[in-house]
């Protein structure tokens, strides 16, 4: 057994195939987002990001990093801890009030990421109600279809928003089966929004739970940041309501908010919850007084819509191939991996533009995009000059077309 | 179908087998540690930290902290993305280099904790290796347990740290037959260390690979810290070392060393990597300046093992049921669900000393216990106080004995 020929066969056919990752190595500017200096082999040079998920800036917000500067002095760096063990600190209790509140929820439950909170509570929510039957959406996030499969129960797979298919689906169980829909309210690479009322009359008729990952969404929609259940004022029909920490609020970490009981129950049997290591205490206070802040605050969402609107229209206007949808998302398709690391590339080195070109796993292949996220502190200017260099790059060669070639420049 | 009252239903199990957990909600005192404030519903009371697993209390050391604050001001609170998706700070470039050197490896992988680091790399490692068989120590963490039950391949479980065993069963499967031994160095519950050098052996013998968690010996053992590995001088042979920066490190986090072509596969293929935000920026910047630090000291590492030894010393002189063992872990049998919370609860209201039970599932019914973790800063005067605390309630009860009964006075 020649284990290392193994992983660099791997290794290899993601070569082969054009959509082998490098990661780029930057470090942004508190203060000058979303500028960042960019390492590369040849030094550092200057770059706008283009790609974050830090949607809102929340990431550099006073408050927050002053939340966080305060909790780092007071308490330290680590919790130390599992919840159980010594980890659980009042930053925590805090939060999970703070997040019950913001979901009109009982309860809330912190985890170290959205990914681990996804995967523990659908896992455990099928060892919990035995013979539970999932409905899942065709789109759902990686983390939700591996805590489905980790459960190990029964599952259908419903069309991405299709509401007959799914009824379709959940008339073929009985009425007296435990079931679950587990769906997306933003779904984030296409960036199409969940009907999620009408799925919940769904779950209603047919006796289901409800399971809404809110990652893209929260702290962006919604008059308190809630999310599109709250923008569209079904929270309250949610069953379960999944978010993160790491995106409209600019930090770090994962959690659910549900019922007491199922909240309680999850704490109690989700090994993913139980056996880690809780947030540090930093992480936890700067989500804090970021949450707290967008709840009273609709001056950053508001911009963002509009930043949005502005860059959607700019793209549209330059015949680019923007792909519609009603959220805050901007995809350009592209369509195959190499060209589309080509395209990325040269807005990287030629232009000090960075947008990662996303690529299968994380969407089907042929369907390789860029993905632009403007957030409140993109610049008219810094608009301007991204259309101005796709123009470019697309009157040199017919990217959309998959004609592309490498610039001579290059 | 009644979905709260399944849940109500778990946990009322819970409660009958007196295995209900309630966190302790604290705020440890930085530069004080182990002393916190814990908030009750009586209001705030003192306490001292008796199982903290920063294990050096280096979550409070200045070099820590001001690398936390320096990187907040630098880039902000979170690294807005995934790895790939524009989430690699130079601080996450620098830290894996940083643990590739620690563990003398060509290339280490960061996680958002060992918790998942684990579960990532065993199932993808069953993925990109078909027919890959797993032998696995019985006391293994829970994260390895599932890592190993989501690769969904055959798998063997061997007595713990018992070689004869391992190689029964390594017996069992044709030489040519990819395996791994997925082992840890210290078993924090009982405190016990694996013969590392003489599993590697086996693993030479029957063409395995060797995957080692050693989350509760990083920082704390070798002459940089690199673990019982480093400390016996065979961490070049193990493949694949498991880590934490949560524990001896003081902040949060998890990763792997290994190989660069596995760590580059576990990178490019794992989803529990792939698909989920970078850890922030600070908690990268702090646990660099942790290793940094304990590489080149080892002050925290001889005060530790001294401190360890005086409680141990302590503790048999008082004739309290510690469990002999040759770490820094100090687990005092009690033996019941009941019994142990009982006491931890006295030793919390009575005595201002936090100390949390250990129990199901964390270890087997009928084996829960105290589990003390003296670290360089507890002091004489602490020893003695806890020493005097366990003497008085051992004197009034025999805890040991199941025939614990609460004190009057409660």
């Amino acid at each position: 057994m020649d284990y290392e020929d193994r992983f660099r066969r791997h290794l290899e056919s993601l070569h082969s195939e054009g959509r082998y990752r490098v990661f780029a190595d930057l470090k942004r500017r508190c203060g000058a987002y979303p500028t960042a200096d960019h390492f590369t082999e040849e030094g550092t040079r200057d770059v706008t990001v283009w790609c974050s998920n830090d949607y809102l800036g929340m990431s550099q917000h006073p408050k927050v990093r002053a939340a966080m500067h305060e909790a780092i002095d007071e308490v330290g760096a680590g919790s130390g801890g599992t919840r159980n063990i010594s980890g659980t600190t009042h930053y925590h209790v805090e939060l999970e009030a703070e997040l019950a509140d913001l979901h009109g929820k009982e309860a809330a439950l912190l985890f170290t990421s959205a990914y681990i909170a996804n995967d523990a509570t659908l896992s455990t929510l099928t060892r919990l109600i035995p013979g539970l039957v999932i409905f899942s959406d065709a789109k759902n996030h990686a983390s939700m279809i591996e805590g489905i499969r980790h459960g190990g129960g029964p599952k259908h797979i419903f069309r991405n928003n299709d509401l007959g298919h799914l009824e379709d689906l959940l008339k073929t169980v009985p009425l007296d089966t435990p079931k679950i829909i587990a769906f997306e309210s933003v779904y984030s690479m296409d960036g199409n929004i969940s009907p999620i009322g009408a799925i919940c009359d769904l779950a209603e008729k047919y006796n289901a739970l409800t399971y809404l990952d809110e990652v893209h969404a929260v702290g962006l929609y919604g008059p308190r940041g809630g999310g599109i259940a709250e923008r569209d004022d079904v929270m309250d029909r949610v069953d379960i309501i999944n978010g993160t920490l790491a995106k409209g609020f600019g930090v770090m970490g994962g959690y659910i908010a549900a019922s007491r009981a199922c909240c309680d129950a999850i704490r109690s049997y989700a090994p993913g919850f139980i056996f880690t290591t809780s947030l540090a205490p930093a992480i936890a206070a700067g989500a804090l007084a970021s949450i707290r802040h967008l709840k009273g605050s609709d001056l950053e969402r508001a911009r963002h819509r509009e930043r949005v609107r502005t860059l959607k229209g700019l793209m549209t206007n330059a015949g680019l191939p923007v792909m519609d949808n009603p959220s805050h998302i901007v995809p350009v398709m592209v369509g195959d991996p190499v060209h589309c690391k080509a395209v990325t590339d040269t807005l990287l080195t030629h232009y000090g533009i960075y947008v990662q070109p996303i690529n299968y796993p994380t969407v089907p292949r042929g369907t390789e995009r860029m993905r632009f996220t403007p957030s409140p502190v993109h610049t008219d200017a810094q608009m301007s000059y991204l259309i101005n260099a796709l123009e470019e790059l697309w009157a040199a060669c017919p990217v959309a077309n998959g004609q592309y070639v490498r610039l001579a420049a290059e």
